[in-house]
């Protein structure tokens, strides 16, 4: 096993058009929309992301929350428990913005924020708002919901971003303040809290600081933290036992699910993705990312063994996962309701980086599928075409009837609402978004991996040596992708092409010379060996149908189409309503389409046939059965990123395929 | 329009085997099981209907309540604020019971609890035991969730089953009290109130009472909170803010949703079937019986458009209704998930009733049709076939994993519990089952209506003159039933006779002689004159395959099997785990089986294929689609109602169709 290297983020400069369009949005829509709800300026709506009376949707209050902790003003804590993450994961999104384009006025935004965040911690490095103002007596005491140690984790990785876009340290500083905070206060020894966050985050972070200081303290800390969760199962309850014992004054004492906080048992026993999605998903990423720099074979492996679980059995095929809305979780093997599910647009990401942390320890094109399967459907369905709508959790399946009058539904939005309650997921998108370009590399001690199919540019080193690969393609009819490297040296360089599985018939063209491409886990290799090299790869697209796994008892007869890295979905304003009455019956061609919403893109269209609801149905709801009539129908299919940014309709990834009944 | 007379319940004399089994059932488990219960004597486990920790589950206490109440007992009440019905549901059951048959000590139980009763209930009628020992300040200022007027109804129910079966009018004093009470409380005089409960079920129970007595007064009390409900919408928010205005002590303030209570508008003007299923279906049945005897029209239709609602868009083909856990309600028409729905047991008994009441005004057999599908399927399928185990939710899927791992379905047991923290369903049942030959008869001013094939004898009078028809049938392969009317005058008897759907090729022999059996709204008249008179009449029992409407998503492609009155299921036991991946190819028949569990039933068995799962699905989610692979084999169907008394399987009701797909 070859020592593991420091793999910091890729220094790569998109120009794919595709992913400018949201790095613009993200730029010009989201960071100043943002901005004007920390600061609760403008007149802005926010939604529940479901019927619960107490969600705090009245305002965002993040940043009144730092002034009264600081002292610049009085009141009391609004909003969640987690709320300051809001400001941190809008820094975060902040610093990748800039580090693709400079601007004063976001620098500025960004130090005026810093500045406060000084005034508001603590002395001894603490910050978290809620109990600096309204619940010093219980600090670090109710860890299974207080979210301190998560809140840490998004400063840590807003510090990170910031120093790589500026050079500024001056976050990295309160990031450590608040890190020496909590070593302080963790640990084995006497007197030290033995337990960790309710909302794994901070160790992912902590992974993250080591990669950039290369200081194993950090890397010893995430350690310490995987290592003790679920030793001691009752640990959050007997802290509010202790609370009690000890007169504090303290808020409800709920009974703890502790499957939901993945604290039920040791990380490295779970094998299944269990519990709130998002939780786990964060967990297993620093879990493959502390194992890999520590070399814990033991502890990768049981990250690998989580993410086989869900990619092979708790899967959406947009790359969702969460199965119910209830604890925001994952249920059990193959249970998949398309109309039911949660797949939160958080849940996504962590599944993306958690998949971008193993490929860092193993070559494997698997990971980089759920890479592109993730970033290219259930991420950026989070977000309206027009960068100011989201969606908090993202069917498979809606009916804007059902979402407003069956409360099973109630989470299910037919349409982006602008703002949320917890709003969790939109600055999620904004940091990950102008950050996609790190995806397309993975920059290994022996190899660089080229995953993603991304117009862009990478500018890397290699043994202290400066080398750049640019990259361009095109996914109309015919895909090709083309590929330069330029080094400053004659050294080698070995550069694996991922092959994806959607590829067919793919030709290899290296500095004029067919070459037969030879697939390793997915990759192609190239030697690199003069200062120079043209790549062109050429392939067909496949249009896939895709089934489920025969035990999804949700897509029994159904497929779901997919060209090249997009799944497809069937809206209303396409097809009719009534979605789930029409089947596919024949041959898939794309069509090119320019729509002044959608804009540019690939459709899929097909044969079908509409099952005809014969009049004497009106008054009946069963009759004796009749073999069904039908008429023929075009269907219509257009990427699942965009559904929901026309007017409001049904919308349905699986279809009824004629065939594939029993 | 004939001037309506008062219907009473029909004496019937019950010797079905199938029925008798049931009724006792009744008398030896239930009845005296659910007065342990009551008692909190012996050692009774009871469960939560759904995952819900503030389910009282501790204990029944209804006795030890009234004890408390009448002051021969220290303490508090426990339990749901609608425990009191409990108690009067039991007396019911009981009463039911000894109209068949007498029982010492069991009028001797009756009685006690009547002495109970009178010392528990206050000088002025008022009895309502939570708010006469906890928060008497309260009285008649929560009506929302108070449930005082609902168990008056439940109380006035018991006493009319008591007088029935023994002639004592001891507990319908109690009842006119409270009802006095009632009438001193609650109207349009000034310094009254003017309003409703938030549970409907005194306004049937009123008209019950008007028929027992002819008095008046009790129907136009029953019309006066027919009319009152839903005028004023913000009635029991208004109370709760009144409490607050007058410094009452009182408990939460909840936002109410009116629609759940049917008290968002008038009654008259509620079209569709929304909000809780039971108290929906509880109310229409008294606009049914109001109207019917008020002749008041509008009313009588108001009952009849909800009712054609359900039944053609809202109803469970098992005629369970409520496809929602979360309100235990309706949804939206054609919204009728099979794995999630409610389908509670007392809904089911509620629409068994409001069906009948219809019955009693307008002479059609689709009434009868649901009173059957009810009474046969969605009903019994609430009891064990021990008598001892009761289901609250009557799912028409289920798979244990999911019940167990999936908390979208909590409430869907895949076993029938032996109580309930809300104990409203066992005991409910236990008061219909015995009364079950009610339903066979419909006693008109000008006809007789023989609506169910159940072995028994009807003793009635008819201008004074006694009469008798006894039934008795066979439901083997053919169907046979006879029919002998005996009279004690010449007087002319219309009988009509209900010609089921799924009779096939009926053949009408009275007196010896073929006749041809007209059908007029489902019934077939027979016109006795002469003082004796046989009927027999000879069909087809079909097997059907029903299907669902097109617009009810979760039946598409499927159907289930209908023989005689019976809806049937498929349980693992008899096909083995993973029930989605059969398909129905062939044609059925018919078995009969004798079950050490099941007892005597009548099974289906039909040539059916199994979806083969290929080995290569070992690790994979997604793929390509191929044609699938099917296997041979045999299926087994069960009556629906005898599910669940096996071991813990799958089960499923709506099967795949060969050729219903389009």
């Amino acid at each position: 096993m070859i020592k593991p290297s420091l793999q910091q983020n890729p220094k790569v400069t998109v120009s794919d058009s595709f992913w400018l369009k949201y790095r613009q949005l993200v730029k010009e829509e989201m960071i100043p929309f943002q901005w004007n709800v920390l600061n609760d300026r403008g007149n802005i709506t926010i939604e529940s992301e479901r019927d619960d009376a107490t969600i705090p949707t009245e305002k965002s209050h993040v940043i009144e929350n730092f002034k009264i902790a600081a002292g610049l003003k009085a009141g009391h804590h609004y909003g969640w428990l987690f709320q300051d993450s809001d400001l941190y994961k809008w820094i975060e999104a902040a610093a990748n913005t800039l580090a693709l384009e400079t601007d004063e006025a976001l620098v500025a935004q960004v130090e005026e924020t810093i500045d406060l965040l000084e005034a508001a911690q603590a002395d001894d490095g603490y910050l978290s708002t809620y109990y600096q103002i309204d619940a010093l007596q219980l600090k670090f005491r109710r860890l299974f919901e207080s979210h301190e140690l998560y809140c840490i984790g998004h400063l840590i990785e807003a510090a990170i971003a910031y120093k790589e876009a500026t050079g500024s340290e001056r976050l990295l500083q309160i990031a450590d303040k608040a890190i020496a905070c909590v070593e302080a206060h963790f640990g084995k020894a006497e007197g030290k809290i033995d337990g960790s966050d309710g909302h794994q985050e901070l160790e992912l972070a902590l992974v993250r600081l080591y990669e950039l200081t290369g200081n194993r303290k950090y890397l010893d800390l995430s350690a310490y933290f995987l290592d003790v969760r679920g030793q001691k199962p009752d640990f959050f309850a007997d802290q509010l036992e202790e609370n009690d014992r000890l007169g504090l004054q303290q808020g409800s004492k709920p009974v703890i699910n502790t499957v939901y906080h993945q604290a039920d048992k040791p990380v490295i026993e779970q094998d299944t993705a269990r519990g709130h999605a998002v939780r786990l998903v964060y967990m297993a990423q620093a879990m493959a990312g502390t194992g890999h720099y520590q070399e814990n074979e033991k502890l990768v492996a049981a990250a690998k063994k989580i993410w086989e679980n869900i990619v092979q059995k708790r899967m959406y095929v947009t790359g969702g996962i969460g199965s119910t809305v209830r604890g925001e979780a994952f249920t059990y093997d193959y249970d998949l309701p398309n109309d039911l599910m949660y797949c939160e647009t958080c849940a996504a990401i962590g599944l993306l980086n958690f998949s971008n942390e193993l490929l860092k320890s193993e070559t494997d094109s698997r990971y980089a599928d759920i890479i592109e399967r993730t970033l290219y459907n259930g991420i950026i369905s989070g977000m309206a075409l027009d960068g100011k709508h989201f969606f908090y959790v993202n069917p498979l399946e809606v009916d804007p009837q059902a979402s407003a009058l069956n409360p099973d539904k109630s989470h299910v939005k037919a349409a982006r609402p602008s703002w949320f309650g917890c709003a969790c997921c939109p600055p999620n998108l904004a940091r990950t978004l102008p950050a996609v370009g790190r995806y397309a590399f993975t920059q290994k001690a022996d190899e660089v991996l080229l995953n993603l199919f991304i117009d862009c540019e990478l500018a890397a080193e290699k043994d202290g040596k400066a080398y750049m690969i640019r990259q361009s393609h095109t996914f109309s009819e015919q895909g090709r992708t083309l590929i330069t490297v330029e080094k400053t040296t004659s050294a080698v360089l070995r550069l694996g092409i991922r092959i994806p599985y959607w590829v067919e018939n793919p030709m290899l063209v290296v500095d004029g010379e067919e070459v037969v491409a030879e697939i390793s886990n997915g990759y192609t290799y190239v030697t690199v060996k003069s200062e120079s090299m043209a790549i062109e790869l050429s392939y067909t697209i496949a249009i896939n149908e895709l089934e489920a796994h025969p035990l999804v008892k949700a897509d029994k007869g159904k497929v779901s189409l997919q060209r090249g890295p997009f799944i497809y979905c069937m809206e209303e304003q396409d097809n009719g309503k009534q979605l789930h009455l029409l089947a596919l019956t024949g041959a898939i061609r794309p069509r090119f389409r320019s729509d002044k919403i959608l804009g540019d893109i690939v459709c899929l269209e097909a044969e079908g046939e509409l099952h005809v609801m014969e009049d004497d149905w009106q008054d009946t709801l069963y009759r004796v059965h009749k073999k069904p009539q039908t008429v023929p129908q075009k269907l219509t299919f257009i990427p699942y990123y965009s559904w929901g940014n026309r007017s409001l309709g049904e919308m349905q990834v699986w279809i009824d395929k004629e065939d594939a009944h029993v």
